[in-house]
């Protein structure tokens, strides 16, 4: 089913003990469109500048990736700057020059109207909303990301956008800091009074946590002994939970299992190399091995 | 087959924001062979003093533990008083009176050296190699925990006892403490080198990772939405898992995961109530309907 993803492409510089680069293509649309793009089709709502590098369009055009719904303004492409510690388990972001972006006013083509599955990446509460509006009937599955940022400074807004959602994707300090709550149950209870029915919580190298009426799923994060950048890990796991989702077009327990360790899968590959590298250069068989090492690394029988 | 332990019995006083309590039962050989003695019976090599209770020696007795390795001595039991902070995932450490605990001089009765599968808790790395000297020929299998102290102030010691190891059971900070990697598999990878075949990293909130020949095996922490007291988790953890694989009589990788998981289970009840309240009151119907809820927890079907 049709898949439709809002949210940033963007130039990143990023340094981590592993390297170095100036400017990659980079943005947590970016992320999650090339994740989804192994499962099924992506419409993509974004906006980009002058800057725009032709390289870059090719990476999306290449793939399943419909770019109707991607701007053009004048001015410059939002561009971010970030520098991992040694563990990489601390960033500092070093800049964050929103350029075009803070005009971002999210239009859908009406071919992407229809949509039946939805991810609002981490943008403006009232953006996300703006999204909804626009797409025809109620979606299968809404889901979003948010950070601290909005929860902090537009926290009605959020409050009001996480009505219209089935999915909250988050971390665990975003989990924590938007129900007060520590422990992440109390916080899942708190946060489905707000709207949505499943809470995914992202922990990292600890890997992802889903809860919901059905009680609670985890998966590990996949054990890698040098992973390289963290960067896009987050929406590259949504890329590869809502890709899959919306491939099998449905939203049942078993699916929704499978489409958290797809997840994982495409964030364990995102971190391996520096930016997108890990991702341009996967195949499909790749993927599918992945998850079944997955298989290995969790189950057991009594 | 036959389990043997080494370790502490003590009194603890504890203060959560869950309560607190002056006095109760506690050590790590204490939660160890409570946990074990769900699946098999333990022989308990350890050391208490004349304020050692009669209420006390009941609950061991009640179970399917040895006391003849329990060594009466003039003074009084080890002593230790913690804190945790509100999230209960800080703890600040009160009081630790060695008392009889500083003399002690693990002996084994000639009944016990024939034990096949060892335990040897956290006490000083000496008096570890020392317990291993004393059993007869080579144990099927010998797990042992440590901790900060011994690794920064008995390297030596404990780098010695590590040769005779088969399983290292520790937490996240221990082993990159003991290691100096932060990446748990190039640490495990270090450990190897060191004697152990098998790591399992004890994470807490995050659960715990099994790390030998075969991979990795990772299983979640039970989630409770209102633990009430970490004390005693880690030791429950290897009592539920040395408990098992001793009752199995294998150390087969499907054994070890079942043994990983009903340490899980047995680490879960630990926190639910204050001390060894919760161990106490549990029943083995408990026990397996829990390690199936840890089946729901974690299984997925590709």
């Amino acid at each position: 089913m049709s898949l439709l993803v809002v949210g940033s492409v963007a130039y990143d510089a990023l340094e981590s003990p592993y390297g170095k680069v100036e400017r990659t293509l980079g943005g947590a649309a970016t992320y999650f469109s090339v994740c989804a793009s192994f499962f099924t089709h992506v419409n993509l709502v974004a906006i980009v500048g002058e800057d725009f590098r032709d390289v870059d369009e090719a990476i999306f055009r290449k793939r399943k990736i419909d770019l109707e719904g991607l701007e053009r303004a004048k001015g410059k492409c939002f561009f971010w700057a970030g520098k991992y510690s040694e563990n990489l388990n601390e960033r500092v972001t070093l800049a964050t020059d929103l350029n075009v972006f803070a005009e971002f006013k999210p239009l859908l083509p009406e071919k992407y109207r229809n949509s039946k599955f939805v991810f609002l990446a981490n943008i403006a509460p009232d953006l996300q909303r703006d999204v909804l509006r626009q797409v025809n009937g109620k979606p299968r599955l809404v889901a979003m990301d948010t950070m601290n940022y909005w929860i902090e400074r537009t926290n009605a807004e959020l409050r009001e956008t996480l009505k219209h959602v089935d999915v909250l994707m988050i971390n665990d300090a975003e989990t924590r800091q938007l129900s007060s709550e520590h422990n992440l149950l109390r916080a899942a209870n708190y946060i489905f009074k707000m709207g949505p029915s499943t809470l995914i919580v992202k922990r990292g190298e600890y890997g992802a946590m889903m809860v919901d009426a059905n009680g609670v799923f985890c998966v590990p994060a996949f054990p890698l002994e040098e992973p390289h950048d963290p960067t896009g890990a987050g929406d590259s796991f949504a890329g590869g939970f809502m890709g899959y989702l919306a491939s099998a077009g449905s939203k049942s327990d078993l699916y929704l299992r499978r489409a958290m360790v797809y997840g994982s899968v495409m964030g364990s590959f995102a971190v391996e190399r520096f930016g997108l590298e890990r991702l341009l250069s996967l195949r499909r068989s790749e993927i599918h091995a992945r998850a079944r090492h997955f298989a290995k690394l969790t189950q057991f029988k009594l």
